[in-house]
């Protein structure tokens, strides 16, 4: 989720909802009531835009064009601030769905997840993320007394921070009875880090008619679209444990760590790639392709391998292609979009970093439009609403 | 609470635990279980402290005093840069008890205790704040149905980074049912500065015997003590609508937005006051004086006078000076050490600023102690082992 851009949040479960058992299973459907947010999205962008100004009081001003994208930038003289706050969302209670189930703990994966929400939003705009604070807001402090699973959790979020190589600051372990739910926790990740030099800013004002599109492989799910996924676990007989692949069951599936995408996006700078714009794929699926604010027609002729719970998912929800790729990541975690020249190299630094990537369409002139040639899928505009 | 220190967090009432009607209260009671939490805390210090190193690949460095301070600082070469997430925590259950019983809607103050809760800990380390992100983690969807609440809480965080002067970056809302309790939010803000020019850094290095002690005054009981503040309401016939003072009701009282200290510090500076080192006065009440690492005797002469929801709340839990000035803040929020020669400049400067203040005693060589010598009070350095 983009933090400055106030966006719907992470898709939300009604506990209510009685599950349905056949038919395709929408986003309403899941619980998510987007309208319910919305206004309130406008009315906190339009007072935290007005706060802009007091910037220059510090003899500062904000980077205007980072409003919308993923993180908020400042310049403050030698180079830009870029800070973000991010929420993990509901992938903990995979995690705690499936240590029930086969008695197997998650948080190591979960705390990278966690952290991949923030940092991979954060390099969007060009920034070497320095610094990650944890916020993890547990139901008491009782949650505290799994030794493994408080272990786990630190250790995968330092792991994390090691691949990253930012500084892991601190945190808050807030413990919230009334607030978070009993025997829950509430992993989020704060990130700050800085543009430097300040020509590697990427919100896109270089992106142009020319530029190649490059998809950097998803490890799985992610972290969006986990409300989808539960809510299919409660159709399926085996739930979590059904199979996906051979030997692969669901839950361990969900539950694969998000990739962590600033090791490839230092590398590319480190290698002289000049990076126009990304989009850290993650709710609404590739409809994120279509984030910049300018008018360009974006023309794919590639897809990457879909991950094989991926495509259990579309094929479970009863998904079309536009319903899947419009909500879920299948495959691609991350996209560039730089000069066409770089390409083949951006797509060899990834490789070198272990994140397959894929040479995988450009940018055209003409109407605001994303074309996946491979599967006859066209998104428009009015798809990007949420920025 | 400290950012970098991995504190214990909001203390948390159990829900299980049957109030008791009489006798003294206790934090224990009122459902802390700070040795649940510790473990994690040391864990998590060491693995973030072993993280600092990465700073180096980026030809920067962290100030390593920090670690343990209420803000993470790092150099980033003409400046440092300083950050922190923080928790509201249990504030917003007397708020929506408070809705219940009145019908009046206290979320732009409760907008205004989270940005302090962030800000007024990171200008402790001598930062300048520029950049706030709100976390607003809610029940689900629904929340923001009560469009009252919903744009309280948007009027009351800007109007509070208005205050400030930091620009409001953005932020994250998500629904989390099942994680977070319905009808519920969870409020958090990170926040990020800079420390400009560097000798502002304020981590206690020029410390010393013969430094002023300033106090200046909190608004009531800030966020914190709000966990034995509600265990008391449910000892209350009346709760909530009890009197604390002649026509003040104690769920307003407790609902008085915590005092905002930025426009203080920073106006300091330009006054030219050069502080040492600042106590945010949250959790441990007045043990946060003892939270600089070195050795020193604080002598106190002068106490201010103590908000009357601070004192029915030490009454009502039967507490005597020690548990009532070691728990809550009694009257002071935030506390300054500095030279001597400036600490009547600092006080004028905080009256202009709205905030009394008074110059409360000194630092002294001697053992590690605070004596609050018109009480005839004395907390030693055994109490304050969370840092």
């Amino acid at each position: 989720m983009a933090a400055p851009s106030f966006p719907p949040g992470i898709p939300t479960s009604s506990p209510t909802a009685s599950p349905t058992t056949s038919g395709p299973l929408s986003y309403e459907q899941a619980g998510v009531r987007y309208e319910l947010i919305d206004p309130l999205k406008v009315a906190a962008q339009r007072a935290a835009a007005a706060t802009a100004a007091h910037l220059a009081g510090h003899g500062f001003a904000e980077i205007a064009a980072s409003r919308g994208e993923s993180a908020y930038v400042v310049d403050v003289g030698p180079f830009h601030l870029a800070s973000i706050v991010e929420c993990l969302g509901s992938k903990v209670l995979v995690a705690d769905a499936m240590k029930e189930l086969t008695g197997r703990c998650h948080y190591a994966a979960v705390a990278q997840d966690t952290i991949a929400m923030a940092v991979n939003d954060l390099v969007t705009v060009g920034a070497t993320p320095l610094v990650v604070q944890a916020y993890w807001a547990a139901g008491g402090s009782e949650w505290f007394e799994d030794r493994e699973r408080a272990e786990a959790l630190v250790a995968g979020w330092k792991a994390a921070c090691d691949r990253c190589r930012v500084a892991w600051g601190g945190g808050e372990t807030p413990a919230l009875a009334g607030i978070v739910e009993a025997g829950r926790i509430d992993l989020a990740a704060s990130c700050t880090g800085i543009v430097q030099p300040k020509e590697r800013l990427s919100l896109g004002e270089r992106l142009g008619p020319g530029d190649a599109i490059v998809l950097l492989a998803s490890s799985g799910i992610h972290a969006n679209g986990l409300s989808l996924a539960r809510k299919l676990a409660e159709r399926l007989p085996r739930g979590y444990l059904t199979e996906v692949a051979p030997g692969v069951g669901y839950g361990e599936a969900l539950l694969a760590p998000t990739t962590l995408y600033s090791p490839v996006t230092e590398a590319l700078w480190a290698a002289g790639v000049r990076v126009h714009y990304a989009a850290n794929i993650t709710g609404h699926g590739w409809r994120k392709l279509l984030r910049h604010p300018g008018r360009f027609t974006y023309r794919l002729h590639t897809v990457p391998p879909v991950p094989p719970v991926l495509s259990f998912i579309a094929r479970e929800a009863g998904h079309d292609a536009a319903d899947a790729y419009g909500t879920l990541n299948m495959g691609a975690g991350f996209a560039l979009f730089l000069p066409a020249d770089q390409a083949a190299a951006a797509v060899s630094v990834a490789v070198d970093c272990g994140v397959p990537a894929w040479v995988a369409g450009a940018v055209e002139a003409g109407p605001k439009r994303l074309m996946v040639e491979p599967l006859g899928l066209q998104f428009d505009a009015d798809a990007m609403i949420l920025r």
